[in-house]
């Protein structure tokens, strides 16, 4: 999973933490890196929620280093955080978490979307992005932005085929974006492609508005590949 | 090249006209139409230049129905008409062409791009998008957005392997994308997508910015495929 002229980011050891973890992404890429054997911190407003969601899991995969927590406590034990909230309270929540997420690899794959009769549109964010947003309330993080297309469904399908996309990995932080690279790699499928810096992570985010109207015109769960590229 | 709920646009007879021809996107689109056995005239602000770059097309392919003009009168031509000029000079070339495109589908493959030290990224279009800016200049054409990702290098590369990337079609005219969508499959190898309607064009020519960060990480000339999609 990685290019030649890349170095290997060894991420087995790590502990994964996803905020807002019992929505179907989190949940979703959740399972999956449970099922690549990793430890993962389900997190959520509240813990009852998340510890259900987390022995639903195990349950599905009949195996899986995975428990639940609210989010503060999510954060706090994780080496890398993905953020899988709704736009909406997406700000307030990273706020609230600057101290636990000191220092961390901090993964937004936030959508920040509008729906009207006509489908879906990209939100204009004033940080450009919801990743810049994240990196303007984390100094002191190391932000990057990932996994905005994935499917759900093809995440829950874990006794499915592979999931059939790449993941555009963005970030100023070379090192980061390379962890993140190789966790897109533990999901059988998935590749990650470093996809620049953080400040194109707007456009990446609003793709998602065309991927949903691609699933509507082809009644499809549409992902992304990158051609021409080893990675 | 359709799918099997769609309709199958013949687009075998029309003529293209392709705005800013000499470049290397527009002369590129424009070679690969020729070889397919189209009638393309290549338009520029000189007429001369135009018609060279014709000539050019037709010895290295050994044929093709392919003519030069300058830009008023290869819009007048033309049943379809591309344009792929600078970002610069879109807007005033669009206004000063209304009358010749009148009525017609243009394509807009413009990328509204910066460059600065740290590579790319996306000028803030206050239309929202380059193609939204020409389809309030030109209220009487049928406007779409489409060949954005398409690297100009495999363009040229006529002898060489197919040209592996799908194409994002954008547009709120059905049939207007239905036939963007047929001369993106009229290039072996490319495949025409619906990808929304053109308020979500932003974000697809924004996406170049990260395509060209992925070509200089990766030595590559990235193009993109859309998964799980039969079109």
């Amino acid at each position: 999973m990685t290019g030649k002229d890349d170095q290997v980011a060894d991420v087995s050891q790590l502990t994964i933490g996803v905020l807002g973890g019992t929505g179907p992404q989190g949940k979703g890429l959740a399972t999956r890196w449970a099922q690549a054997g990793m430890k993962v911190v389900l997190g959520s407003r509240s813990s009852e929620r998340a510890e259900s969601a987390a022995a639903e899991i195990v349950d599905q995969l009949g195996t899986g280093n995975i428990t639940g927590a609210d989010n503060a406590s999510c954060a706090g034990q994780a080496d890398v955080v993905l953020i899988a909230v709704p736009y909406d309270g997406h700000g307030s929540l990273l706020e609230s978490l600057r101290e636990q997420l000191t220092g961390k690899i901090v993964i937004d794959c936030v959508n920040p979307l509008g729906f009207d009769k006509q489908g879906p549109y990209p939100l204009r964010v004033e940080a450009g992005s919801a990743a810049q947003e994240a990196e303007n309330l984390l100094p002191d993080s190391r932000v990057t932005a990932a996994f905005h297309h994935v499917s759900a469904v093809h995440l829950a399908d874990v006794s499915g085929s592979e999931v059939d996309t790449d993941v555009l990995v963005l970030g100023d932080d070379r090192d980061a974006t390379d962890v993140v690279r190789e966790l897109a790699g533990k999901v059988a499928g998935m590749r990650g492609i470093y996809a620049g810096r953080l400040r194109n992570a707007g456009q990446v985010e609003a793709l998602t508005a065309n991927l949903i109207a691609i699933n509507r015109r082809y009644k499809a769960h549409a992902g992304v590949r990158v051609t021409d590229v080893e990675a």
